[in-house]
């Protein structure tokens, strides 16, 4: 049985976003709002302009059960959002004293005194539910409420993500309540590494016709792949059940590519594996210059098994740092697998580390040649103990997609070997 | 004399926007629009339902001279961007027998069959103006019309960026032409470092009350501040004169702080710098990781003036490769002034630059003590010749936060010690 779906529409409100400002707002509240089992059926980013943002919330309302605006709650004059959603709605705007004691306050601690202009963001829309805003000064706001004899709900943001998010996540359970009533739904996501989109996909298509009460979705991004299941049903028990079937079944579709479930990142799922069995790793970049490193210490907690490592760009820090050979240099080149795997064993000797990962290659606009063209990269893996990988990788684009592919085969590579670790243990 | 812009609307097509897919194009386009003279009024992101890319479509074509959509040009049920602009505008797909013998070609240089769904891609709207699309199958498309009695044109741009940018590029100055016509533009944008937002931003006041022609853009993202104005005039020699004084006037307001101008990024601008000055370079990363060594290889061309360096995460890394005594650890921490210096000094010699950069900081979300807080970095620069910088910064924000503005301060260290050599020399 299909269930509908309730619908979400975002307004991200702000000239900078049309100005060249990233829009990430936009996939950050996209993702959750689908998790919780919205359809969101559309974006719209407008400038700081009372009478677009105001058109722009009408027509949200019209199209969507849940409106999320973002942005546009700060004290200048170009911060909008407040009286546009307020004429929107035909109510009006009241001064909250509580509020404006608590933005007095915050302003104290820094020993700053207020701007006259923040006063403004002590104003909140006639029967809105506030939400505190801990790391900044614009409080979030709720309105619940009737638009064309249906029941909507439209969530006022702040547009810095420190301030945004927070006050989100405190507003999605209710706001999921409220739209997704007698509607029980259950999420998941799968990461593949390894395989193509198209690949995955045509493996995912059994799936999806044995579960056409589900919705999916099958995401490529720099050389991964996320697969994404919705399952509705009118209780949640059931939701979940047909899910559990779901996951089973994708993953004995995909799983053999799969590196994690959620929100989990290459480097973090690889992270929390060399954890568990106790193994350290170091790094040798040459093409990457430090974006696998980079990478890896993005992870909280990374200093539990990562070392470090050498960026070895030119020759010479390859040969003074990593012990590889001028000869090894003249005979296969810096682009070779030798070269890879001098590196790789070059660092784990220097850092003293389980294991070591390497990268070296081509990435352009310059540099390239008949023999060895722009995008070709070889990855090598030491470790753990005495085995040694190394793999060729041919990347096609510009220089930052080869670079960062390129850190991806080496965290593919890595995987492979602590794969075999497993299987052996 | 104020001149009225042009106005551009963009419409993202493509259901993975709404559910996670970064949405890149928004940024490119609206930068490149903005400098060619437009106004970009709004952006609407839209799923993969002809009805609704049809209905985004005439609200943007009733809001903007020039309407750009990117996606749903490729091959599956699910592009409809042919079909719902065709729709919009009253007008018939037809087939086009050279297109579609070019997208054979294409598969055939590839050895692949083409897929009977391919046949699509070789549908054009009466009257459109055809681009080729050197990337992929689908070709890029024109139309120029009168909407409502006002002249509107419509480009439809394939969605990977690959494909679309050049494309775009190629479809812009008959745009321009078009829909600036007695309209000189003339735009400069200034890159600054080193300065809150808020502090330029006043100090550019004077600029705005002088030139109230002229339209403005401030930015702060990651540690910098970038400032747009584009001046439009009659014609162009007009607009070029007053850009001419803006400029100078802008450079008086906040030059001490600029490191370039245009697309600049501060790691090229430095790039240039070092190769110019012929000093080359090196860089000893604990917190960043090697952020710092990613960045500054992301310029091409680095290997004439970038040597390479370690990444010290662990303390045993910095101690092994950098030679920071373990007195040193144990006396002032990893986090310190002296631990900062030690590295810079360490790394320079180890890899024999001229010049080295160093960053140790608390990333967190862990490790932070009341003495040592989360977000206290340390930069040092070491060279060239026998100078050496170190600088204390303290950065509010999560984990990813802290670590690109601390490689954004060891880069800043970097350029003031570039500074006073030009000074001195």
């Amino acid at each position: 049985m299909t269930v509908r779906a309730p619908r979400a529409y975002l307004v991200c409100v702000g000239s900078e976003l049309l100005a060249g400002q990233l829009n990430t707002h936009q996939a950050w509240l996209s993702v959750r709002l689908r998790r919780a089992g919205f359809d969101v059926v559309g974006e719209s980013s407008v400038p700081d302009s009372i009478g677009m943002i105001q058109t722009a919330l009408r027509r949200a309302l019209n199209a969507a059960d849940a409106v999320i605006v973002s942005g546009g709650l700060g004290p200048t004059f170009d911060d909008l959002t407040r009286e546009a959603a307020a004429a929107a709605l035909g109510r009006e705007l009241r001064f909250a004293p509580t509020l404006w004691d608590a933005i007095r306050k915050r302003f104290a601690r820094y020993h700053i005194a207020v701007p006259a202009e923040n006063r403004r963001q002590a104003e909140v829309i006639q029967g809105a539910t506030v939400f505190a805003n801990a790391a900044g000064s614009a409080p979030g706001q709720r309105l619940e409420f009737r638009w064309k004899g249906r029941q909507r709900s439209l969530i006022l943001l702040p547009g810095p993500y420190a301030e945004m998010s927070p006050i989100f996540e405190r507003a999605l359970p209710r706001l999921a309540a409220r739209h997704a009533r007698g509607v029980g739904v259950a999420s998941f996501s799968l990461r593949l590494l390894g395989v193509p989109e198209s690949v995955a996909d045509e493996k995912l298509d059994a799936v999806r016709a044995r579960f056409p009460a589900a919705s999916f979705t099958i995401l490529a991004s720099g050389g991964e792949v996320s697969f994404h299941a919705t399952m509705r049903a009118r209780a949640i028990s059931t939701a979940k059940a047909a899910l559990k079937r779901l996951r089973r079944a994708a993953l004995n579709a995909v799983g053999q590519w799969a590196y994690g479930e959620g929100d989990t990142t290459l480097e973090s799922a690889l992270g929390a594996r060399l954890k568990k069995m106790n193994l350290t790793l170091g790094v040798a970049e040459s093409c990457t210059g430090g974006l696998l490193g980079g990478r890896l210490t993005s992870v909280p907690g990374a200093s539990a098994w990562f070392y470090g490592g050498v960026i070895a760009y030119d020759n010479s820090v390859k040969m003074k740092l990593l012990g590889v050979s001028a000869r090894l240099l003249k005979k296969y080149g810096a682009v070779s697998p030798e070269c890879a795997q001098a590196m790789a064993k070059g660092v784990r000797k220097a850092i003293g580390a389980d294991i070591a990962i390497s990268v070296t290659g081509i990435a352009g606009p310059e540099g390239g040649t008949k023999e060895k063209p722009i995008g070709l990269v070889y990855v090598a893996v030491d470790g753990p103990g005495r085995t040694l990988r190394v793999r060729r990788q041919d990347i096609h684009g510009p220089r930052e997609t080869v670079r960062a592919r390129a850190a991806t085969a080496a965290l593919g590579l890595l995987k492979e070997a602590l794969d075999a670790r497993r299987k052996r243990a």
